[in-house]
């Protein structure tokens, strides 16, 4: 946010995407796979979600760096039925891994009516919902899963032992959509940093403290590192969101022979030294399959939904996919993305480090 | 529960069983169909999850008494791909369509590598969890959902516009497993009942007020009706809950063109005047298809959650399943099942109602 009288400083949705573009060129990422990531981390910030969005870019830089990711690796199908792949990433970059998995799952889908691809040797691939997003372009609904670095804890457990391991479903419908995109734990990390830099107290459910207990601490949050699941503590079902993160492991990381749980390796902002290998799924399903008029009815599932009579006047009900679609409208009419100062100051110094053309601001 | 010096009463499994194909012969459900009734209610019941199995039973008799749900329905199959199928449940009972489907499916998986299928015309299918267990027979991993009557207040609407909506993964493992069941709102009516009766407050996040408030007040929340998504108000990401249970709904009900969202009727104790309606669908996917000897991983995977340490020493960390195979075998200790004493009159008014064999006590 821009403060008082100065003048906010906007980056066109290309400028960005220019920026990430050299700066992955920088560190020998050809052309073609520095544009895909460049275009998964740009519709991060454009929806809104700045922690997944050029956010991130430097984690990755650095990864590429130390070669702890292979930017060049093209991934490889191991093995094939009509309906399913096993694809090994090599260690490529997540929307690379990603775009490839996702696009041979649409293939499928199209031929046998469901595409079902798990990748192994992968790496952090960004917004969840931006594979669902290539299924819906063809009409098809779309799902991915990844899993994560350790950092939720098991119902009743002190420890971490499952990534926020998020799941996203796209759903085509006409000019309208469903698009839901979540962790399954309470919170993400963002939103724990978020509190301790305002010095704010933690909502109850969302962390806890190294003895296992609820914490409002934020700091102590945030040096724990122990979120909760969905839910929160087991009497309000937290068991539940610990068993959709196990969901999400299984059919990402265990089935794709990839790591999972406690073999996955922590995430540090200057770069891991092994490969990460991340599991994650794709799966396409053409609705065609089933009764006819999918998309009109989506259409009228989502205004019964968006029709209920909302507790706050103030604030309609939405449903999944409608905050990000007014943030983009806000972009769009502003020009430009907002991005917070400490974001722009480390463009500036990774422009710099990899003598790359600084951002331009509108 | 017995209280003080009665004796406890007892029903096998077995017995349980009889009891409630003789109730569905009664109402002139086939043989078969009976059967598989009861093999999914005693299921439940053998499992803990005493809400869906003999419970359910005179709700069932009544819907099939005034000829809402057809007791003798066939499923039929409507369009088919090598991976998906179509089918029409014809206002069937819920475990005969659900086993038609999930078989199919299974065959279907064992060709191709998936197989989808979504039913229309279905009824209330018992356990979401009953399917996937007959995928993880033959080794492959199950998953199951359905929509269910509106009870669920969607973030920030003062109506319910959703099912509790559960979903099911199922995961072989050798000698072990990864069963979640799992409803997409924050808890089942059925624990607000249990509040109720002990004149005890809910916790936070359980359940709204008519004004869209959450509420402590177990009978307020009885009369309203509307139970909060899983993750609870909005502060506590319950918008992730209500995106399941949309992910449910549009899987089951909006693909399979049965009813959906507040479509779907309300189900009485006294049955229904009109059909059901319900989507459903079902998923099995071939393990092998992917990296070799997943059921090995399932096994560390399972053993690295149990071995977390537990923040409270009496209370071990599970895996989801757990809870039910720790109920199974004290069900198969103490050789039956021990019911409450009300659902055993219940039993009794069903006996003569139907003029069936009461149920014999061990």
């Amino acid at each position: 946010m821009s403060s008082g009288g100065e003048k906010k400083q906007l980056v066109a949705v290309s400028e960005s995407r220019r920026f990430m573009i050299d700066c992955f060129k920088a560190v020998n990422v050809p052309q073609d796979h520095a544009e895909q990531m460049a275009d998964l981390l740009v519709a991060a910030d454009y929806r809104g979600h700045f922690s997944h969005g050029m956010n991130r870019l430097e984690m990755y830089l650095n990864d590429l760096a130390i070669n702890s990711t292979d930017g060049s690796a093209v991934p490889k199908i191991l093995k094939e039925t009509p309906s399913t792949a096993w694809v090994d990433g090599c260690n490529g970059l997540g929307a690379v891994v990603g775009n490839f998995c996702m696009d041979l799952a649409i293939k499928k889908a199209k031929q046998v009516g469901v595409g079902w691809v798990c990748a192994k040797g992968s790496n952090h691939y960004g917004i969840a919902g931006w594979y669902p997003m290539r299924a819906m372009k063809e009409g098809l609904v779309g799902m991915s899963m990844t899993n994560t670095s350790p950092l939720m804890a098991p119902t009743r457990s002190k420890e971490a032992a499952l990534g926020t391991n998020p799941l996203s479903l796209g759903v085509p419908a006409k000019d309208d959509k469903f698009l839901l995109d979540m962790a399954t734990t309470a919170v993400a990390v963002g939103k724990i940093e978020i509190q301790r830099r305002k010095g704010a107290p933690l909502p109850d459910g969302w962390a806890q403290d190294p003895e296992g207990r609820v914490t409002n601490d934020a700091e102590l949050a945030f040096q724990t590192g122990c979120l909760m699941p969905l839910g929160g503590p087991e009497i309000n079902s937290g068991y539940k969101g610990y068993g959709l993160g196990g969901l999400v492991d299984i059919l990402s990381g265990v089935m794709a022979g990839a790591n999972y749980s406690t073999k996955v390796r922590k995430w540090t902002h200057t770069g891991a030294n092994t490969a990460a290998d991340l599991g994650q799924v794709f799966i396409a399903v053409d609705p065609n399959c089933f009764a006819p008029d999918f998309e009109e009815r989506m259409c009228d599932f989502n205004s019964r939904l968006r029709s209920c009579t909302p507790t706050d006047p103030e604030k309609p009900v939405l449903v999944a996919g409608d905050k990000e679609t007014i943030n983009m409208k806000a972009v769009d009419e502003a020009g430009g993305i907002e991005y917070l100062p400490n974001q722009l100051k480390t463009c500036e110094s990774l422009s710099q480090r990899f003598n790359v053309n600084p951002i331009r601001f509108i």
